[in-house]
């Protein structure tokens, strides 16, 4: 099954609100939810008083990217504000394996995701332990970047592991997803792509969702 | 003169645009911006690409507060996003003449902050080079805390300082400003007062921001 | 009145139990425990664990004086290992007036130290919010170092200042104190006093504690 | 042959001395002294002046794990204290392969250990190096967790890389070892076990590391 | 092809003029240049202005090893001063194919290096991106050390993946490289030859070039 | 007494050895070096194998300008390369009184630095352990910049100070030092003079010197 979370760091930051409402009547299954600290990626972006805020105007389950260094000081605002899922980065964290049932302590799915120069090893240990595993085919920073073909070696390593030891493993994506990509990345493996710009940069949201969820699923047939 | 500056950390962070519209149509100022990062405040809140979408609903200057780390590493980032004014801790800056010239250098007004615990010496130096000063009035990192007020010590001491040095020089307070605590911190040198939940936590926000403003102008005769 | 605190890093490590019981018997009024991360100062001494065990082997308080970084991160450790009294270094916090009050939230006397280096100005804006400002009389990091004399220029200072603010305020010295330094300190305005070698070096640790208590006590007359 | 380290993490800290004399004549092989920062983990235990004072109490080799960021800046001191082996995290050095030949330049046995979540590939280029691997089977900063299972993988993997090029090579676990999974560990090729609470939980200790001591070996069998 | 490239870290600082254009004459084919900020490795060597003033003295490329933390700060500096080639360590990047292709983006041949203790899977995933991987065969921060036979085995797998994915990649080796070593790493697939004290050391720097040079290009025959 | 003291950050490092040679016949009492380790300071300059280098070309003190973070890795290094003087900055040291120390048991003359925006409180506590206070009258990081007005008033203060405390302190400016700017810090109480641009941006540098020696020595008569 394809998910489709559509990335508010596309979003009119102005109104949040109806932008993730809008969202969810066009069909996203999941929102996206993309917190920089400055740090961690050289940029800032939002954090837990702003994703309270969203998740007022939605029910659908908020898939939160916390691309922040020493992401364990913030697992329980995050949680406390709302949050579904929450994906910490393997670079991010030297107690890798200890963050993760930090989160699912709480009853969260959690995931970890890991950038385009790093190693899928740096994912092996806690595939049994995560929900997810998220895989950047952008650098993080920044919304609207060319997608990394590169990273799809990745997603079928990650799919190959997990077929052996977790089966109901997500493999998520995140960048430069589009019509185009979607049959690639699923082709590989993935099954939940966030969307930014191809999904919120478009006038009809539920058309460009659309588009997208065909092209990934007839990349699974 | 008075200058009220209702903070967006007490909006809803849900249609920003539309709270930033009213607080301009309910008589502020300024709109004032809390920038955190998770690193200088235990909180994260918001960064460039919210500030760009905000600045497209006000024609109010935008009074951005970084509570941020190495500061210097954003300022263009915000001038790009529309900041007006630019408002660094001192104690985060370790050359922090060389800060404020940046901030000038991109034509915006340059502001330095010392939180509760600090001293005034930290911010005596650059004292004829910035615009503003931002005595913290409670510490940073959360709305809703109560007014410190043997702060209002440090404003009478910088307010004598800038009397010889730069008399043009802004006193901001952020923290705890009502209508209680207005007069307080005018009589004692304040002209610019940041008002979060006193603001957007009334329904009738053009009422709140008067009454604040008629308060503190009362001290000022 | 006039307090001596028998620090245990002149104690014998391997038999703290015993020690600080001895330190109780022999007239000690606190015990001093120095805790060092080995990043705010070039040593690794003790933590939690160890406060906890020791906490069981006196009934004395115990004022433990945090030598570490982002001291914030473990008060409520060093508060439930039986802390009475928590200090932590100016040099060290960011937002000093937040972290004494987290302090005292927990029921604790709070302390703010300060270096050999570090000016009197660097206190001032908390001494009406501590119980106890500790100015160190050798730079920290290892016991059995000479008195610095420079130093009682600045405990005199304080004490002025709390003559006007806060007139209960303690002022504990750390570093070289004698029955030859005590006098010194007093005189400038001390009332408790560290002692590491002078109390654990010697074999009769009574009389150690009485000679520096008979010596401050002169002082004051 | 298999070595029983007891870990004084578990012990009575108010009286180490005998803590750890009892550890040797019930039976135990080497003493393992967990040192913590509170900045690679998350609790702060002791340091060298704690390792020193023990290393008068026992002829057990003390086997020093160090918990700690850039302990290139320690070793020196850990083995002037006593210490026969030291580990360091790969996770904490950079220049993994330097610090290495820094402990063995002192004469000393060097250990490099991994987290739960790190790959084994991060100390296969030191396999040749490296007197001991550590294999972490509980998350590091606490005692008292339970063993984590997928860690026999990477113990496997180890052993089957030293016997090409490190036949002498020792492998020690460390966390929730105990008669259940020492035969775990062992079977997967660990030969120097950790025992906390496992020891130090249990009046009779002798019977505690017999046991453990019985089980271990009979998986070699 | 084989590449000679002097380093100056071993010339005479004092006259770093007539040293590069020295080493020209003598038949280097590029000048490595080693960048160190105190902080990545234990030593401070240089920075851009001594760059930019050797790069007048010499027609050579630059090769400039970046042996500094969060090197993104400084590759526009570099290439400004003059720099052909920049080399990045994998170590020091959270980003890392993000930086490969700063460098890039700017027209120079981006490197990727790694110390002695870090696997070759930290630079897989950029293989295809970069113009040069860099195997340190010592540490990093210091001249005239020893040869590690070990590395010799990362560079033989390089080079392996390398003949699949990205054929003209160079492989650099550092540390140690003379007469005796050179065959041993060109035969395991390297082709840039970085010589300290093997040239400068020598009185006859051409008659030296020429020995590894030899020695090198009969390891190929 | 008037030093004048020429910078090497202006100079030619390709040539250094004779640039040196240069300042020190052309009537130069030390040589300045400036060190920056891209940390502290936007920019990486030298280190201790320069200094080393530069020390052989000289029999002028080295003055040595430490614009690093944690100076104290580094003093016995630059000590060990030559230098006479190592100064090191406020902002860059927790423990400044330890690490005055730890310059002098070297045998060396001792001295800390203060930017621009620092206020002079942060050396009091050590004028008496100090030979020297540097005051910064440009922001640190690069040559060729404008003379601060503003320092003038800290260098008064800090006279003041030292004449009743240390009368032998000596007070070094660096930054848009020059025939015009002399004058006016040693009106205000300073007695060394670094001088970049203004010397070594001349051709005849003995003029140079000599212009801004006299300028210096009138304002003393």
């Amino acid at each position: 099954m394809i998910r489709i979370a559509p990335s508010i760091l596309s979003a009119d930051f102005a109104s949040l609100g109806s932008e993730v409402a809008e969202a969810e009547v066009s069909g996203g299954d999941w929102i996206h939810v993309d917190v920089m600290d400055g740090h961690f990626v050289p940029n800032i972006t939002l954090g837990p008083p702003i994703v309270k805020a969203v998740s007022l105007h939605t029910k659908l389950p908020l898939d939160v990217h916390l691309m922040i260094e020493s992401p364990e000081r913030y697992i329980s605002d995050f949680a406390a504000a709302g949050a579904s899922v929450i994906t910490v980065h393997a670079e991010a964290c030297v107690h890798l394996h200890r963050v993760v049932h930090q989160i699912k302590e709480l009853g969260l799915k959690a995931g970890v995701a890991i950038n385009p120069g790093t190693p899928a090893s740096a994912v092996r240990e806690v595939l049994e332990d995560v929900d997810m595993v998220l895989v950047m085919t952008v650098n993080p920073g920044f919304g609207g970047q060319a997608f990394i073909p590169n990273t799809l070696r990745k997603i079928t390593q990650i799919r190959e592991w997990a077929n052996e030891v977790n089966p109901d493993l997500l493999i998520e994506v995140d960048g430069g997803v589009s019509e185009a990509t979607a049959p690639l990345v699923v082709g590989a493996g993935a099954d939940v792509l966030v969307a930014g710009n191809a999904v919120f940069g478009r006038s009809d949201r539920a058309a460009a969702i659309l588009e997208i969820r065909e092209a990934a699923e007839a990349a699974l047939r």
